[in-house]
């Protein structure tokens, strides 16, 4: 399923794409633990510049989607699958919303979270740890619409 | 000068506490360089329960009507009055925003990004730092109001 998931936050990085926006996008599965099934409660992709909103990253849009959807801020039982690593803020709002689980498509060395040292969803000191890895398996095409959107704005 | 804003700050804590929601406020002043002006572009306080939406934290919410506000979302020359230490979230958004200080009206031990050791406003990896300082001169009522919530809820 995680392939599909993954496809899915790629099809809304593709549209951050064509809006001219820095190609990210993000879903939110959750998982019926009644049922057993998985669904999409929640997608974002960037929205920084259109609605000139410092903080309209794929994921701060996918978690406010999901809270809409399922009517509570304490998103249990949620999993997000997001194109790229997500920054400090990203990460940090993940865990306020109670994810039980981050998978991203490609590492950000230069703004993610972890790859800058910053690994707040191990923090015991904080009331809710979860686990943020690699998407397997992983999905070229992440990076790869990042290094196509940033070379087109250079040329 | 720093006095009124956070007052003001103060004043939508209260609104907070009003509302049932955990008693933060923040206001974002901007300086207009060219006539040396001070004004009010951004408040918020916190909506978390009743918006629910984990991400609603006062600091948030003053951020996005600062964009809204001023049209931008690089909130140059913009200084945040909280009266809360923010959390590694809402420290992490002020950086995307790019906001130039930010002065807090009381520590959060237990969840302060400060406090819990996560200086990303100093993050020389980070493209853009900033100054994030207890507010002078101090205002006891900041730690009070929040003092109050939480007793009564354990009343």
């Amino acid at each position: 399923m995680a392939v599909e998931w993954l496809n899915e936050a790629l099809r809304l990085a593709q549209q951050a794409a064509d809006e001219d926006e820095v190609p990210v996008g993000a879903v939110i599965v959750w998982k019926d633990p009644a049922q057993g099934a998985l669904k999409i409660v929640g997608r974002g992709y960037n929205r920084r510049e259109q609605d000139d909103n410092p903080i309209a990253h794929a994921e701060i849009i996918a978690i406010q989607d999901a809270a809409r959807t399922t009517g509570h801020w304490r998103l249990m039982d949620c999993v997000m699958y997001v194109t790229l690593e997500p920054c400090p803020m990203c990460l940090a709002a993940c865990q306020q919303a109670r994810l039980e689980a981050v998978y991203y498509g490609v590492s950000d060395p230069k703004g993610g979270a972890l790859s800058l040292g910053y690994p707040l969803h191990q923090d015991t000191r904080i009331n809710h740890r979860f686990k943020v890895e690699p998407c397997e398996p992983s999905n070229s095409e992440c990076g790869a619409i990042l290094k196509r959107f940033f070379q087109r704005k250079r040329d």
